[in-house]
């Protein structure tokens, strides 16, 4: 048996059914990594600790009188801490929220403790989830692949806490890259689901129009698993879909012989500053994927140049209108670089903004196009590996427009997109690749990835901290 | 039987399709009518004259065969001049147009042709739909009831044509009351359909959340062949929806006993500058609506003081964008009331919009939940019956916010609505009563509208003109 915090939730899974390992045993395996490892990771706020407990030993009751809840019944996992959760403090990493303790969960945690989960704490992000924040309130989290260099944001401890044996599957928020760049960055997997997939109810927002709620896990069908419990209308989130949810591990079951994968090569391939190894890892994914029977086939998104502007105006707008009375009020709470990004929001006119939701729609139009004649598109998901802390990371750099974004544009159309590892660098940081589907399509992606993932070596490998 | 040019569309139909009548002979009767009226009332920028004759005459051949296309075939109409046409002049009552001859023709005109309708030509209308203007480049519409007053706007000819009998029905368009508030100063019947409901491709537009494409008649029975034969999805127009198309006619043939009708006395009763003899006319037509076997209840929108601050923040955005580069290029070519309102939308901020489209969602919910309880709305349509000519019009104050507008609302929340005569003031001016119901469920406001036609005598009457 491998180290217990190295377990996937599907093995774990197995051993909880039957009896082999309990939740208390599991999370008290979970509460011991921390305290041992997460000082020099920093990827928890809050660590729940005897609530955890206690709440471990009400499901193992539970299951020892044989009430079962599913596969996730016993499961420890975390939560990026801007989720909101009744009773325990939950901070967007601001000085704004520093002690804010909300009377209701949102309704994606809310579904992980029906589905039996145990909350092992709250996680690091960037400050409300726009802008690192070296001196913020928190420490900031590290890349447990080398402790020096950036997790990626803004979901950062969300990717350290998967990647690091500090909890099994966590949730994060992207809203143009907050999963699946975090995750590519700390070689785990990162889902973003379609728009209206899951509830975002009791969610800080970022970007109302952009923000996304999903799994991150270290394999593809762990992340089948947790995207299975949270997903789904709700009433509380207007923006949240009735489309069925289908069975996404049972998609899993399918291979890909005769799938069509398209491949954006003008763009995502060939912008300035996208490393080279990124490249060849990708390249060599895509042989992978031939080998398992798909075809692939370049695809051209004619517009995607615009795609950075119209993602930054809308960006910008939705962020200031949220914080607008706070930046009056209490601008100095914020830090700075999420105080400047916010604070372009305020430059923008409502002709600027609505000339971007024109453009947002064209860019929809010829996604859905291009999507008409292939399954999914693989791209890398970041244009480099981590970078070194103390410098700007190189995510933000993307989310401003200032490098290309290549998770970007599947936020502005609202595409189902997910990050696998596909490798490693000379210098052992981890690679990502990244598969897009269609609206509500993600047990295609799932597929993809999954097939990938079986056929690679990469999850064989673990971080030595 | 009655004046050619005072018959329904329905009688008009019937007298057609039993070849009682030719679609030459009716188009020929109102290209007279209209060069006996017309010269007083200037419902028309464009007669088709010899066109629409030859149309016409297609049209008869056809019928002679046996090929009958329905209700609609060889019935003589028109449209607001913002309708494109192919190869007739289409010119939104501006210069920046006054000389604009389309490709193709808008989806639901193509959608009139193919029902067999005769174009007679394009009507008068507010400069875009958006201002009066006294001095533009045609002359200004006249109420057929009195040409000293205003027809209202934005579809003022629209309204006058069908009124004056220079037309059996036209569309016209609707962003904050463009059609209802014209049906209810000239006396006919105007529908403004659910938002996705009618194609708007080819509709040169105002503000694109909030224009809507509808008919206007003499009868709510006409309304009802009218919008048949223009509702339904078009993948021209991303906004439009696949709900299905009921058939209109079939609701009228129910009654409306046990229908629960909601009055929003709070606002649409007692809201500043609502007249006395309009009040008197809709409360009559509301005891009507019992005697017919309605339950009426009194309801609450709590929010509806906001809704006018949240339309003009909206409209004003929407359509300074839409005009900000001609606005640069030919500001002199617009016309100073159009030019001022349009120009207020370069002052909202991005997040000025962002705030009225979160407000515009709290008023969606709130109607919603209102009209979970009850069946349909009845209010006033204007809250003023015509006004002088020469003074501004009161429609127009309306939808810039410094008067209550009653049809506004329905355009935020994209509501059908539907304007039917309850009687004229003092002074023989028209007073309009307005029903509005569920999104799609334009069956029951037909229904009721048709039901309360039927019972009362406004429709034998007619402009002595």
């Amino acid at each position: 048996m491998t180290t217990l915090h190295y377990l996937t939730i599907a093995e774990a899974g197995d051993l909880l059914r039957s009896h082999q390992i309990s939740p208390v045993e599991l999370t008290r395996g979970f509460l011991d990594r921390i305290e041992q490892a997460d000082h020099q990771l920093h990827a928890y706020i809050t660590v729940t600790g005897d609530m955890a407990l206690k709440e471990a030993r009400t499901h193992e009751a539970e299951m020892l009188r044989g009430e079962y809840r599913g596969p996730l019944h016993g499961v420890p996992v975390a939560l990026k801490d801007l989720y909101a959760t009744q009773g325990i403090l939950t901070t967007a990493h601001s000085r704004l929220l520093a002690e804010w303790i909300p009377d209701e969960d949102a309704t994606a945690v809310a579904r992980l403790r029906e589905a039996g989960t145990v909350l092992l704490g709250k996680l690091s992000m960037w400050e409300f989830a726009g802008g690192l924040d070296l001196q913020g309130p928190f420490p900031v989290a590290r890349n447990p692949w080398n402790p020096d260099y950036a997790p990626g944001g803004s979901s950062s401890g969300s990717g350290v806490a998967v990647a690091a044996g500090l909890c099994m599957g966590s949730l994060g928020s992207d809203t143009g890259g907050s999963i699946r760049g975090p995750a590519s960055l700390c070689g785990i997997v990162g889902l973003k689901p379609t728009y209206g997939r899951v509830s975002r109810f009791g969610v800080i927002p970022l970007s109302w129009s952009l923000d996304h709620c999903g799994p991150m896990t270290w394999t593809v069908e762990d992340a089948a698993l947790m995207l299975q419990a949270i997903a789904g209308y709700d009433p509380k989130d207007p923006t949240s879909s009735k489309a069925p949810v289908p069975n996404y591990s049972q998609a899993l079951k399918e291979d890909i012989r005769g799938l069509v994968v398209g491949i954006p090569r003008h763009y995502f391939f060939r912008a300035d500053g996208v490393d080279g190894e990124t490249l060849e890892a990708v390249e060599t994914a895509i042989k992978v994927l031939e080998e398992r029977g798909a075809k692939t086939k370049v695809v051209e998104i004619p517009s995607i140049e615009q795609a950075a502007t119209v993602r930054q105006i809308i960006w910008a707008s939705e962020v200031y209108s949220y914080h607008e009375a706070n930046n009056e009020a209490r601008r100095q709470d914020y830090g700075p670089r999420f105080r400047d990004r916010m604070t372009m929001g305020a430059f923008y006119t409502a002709a600027d903004y609505i000339q971007a939701l024109r453009w947002r729609e064209i860019l929809r139009r010829e996604f859905q196009q291009v999507l008409e004649g292939v399954d999914v598109l693989a791209t890398p998901t970041s244009a480099q590996p981590a970078g070194l802390l103390e410098q700007p990371p190189f995510t933000e750099d993307t989310v401003s427009g200032r490098r290309p974004t290549f998770t970007g544009p599947f936020n502005t159309t609202g595409l189902p997109a997910i990050s696998v590892c596909c490798g490693f660098t000379s210098r052992e940081l981890p690679i990502g690749l990244q598969i897009v589907g269609r609206p509500f399509d993600e047990p295609t992606i799932l597929r993809v990835a999954h097939s990938y993932e079986k056929a690679t070596p990469w999850r064989e490998k673990r971080p030595s901290i």
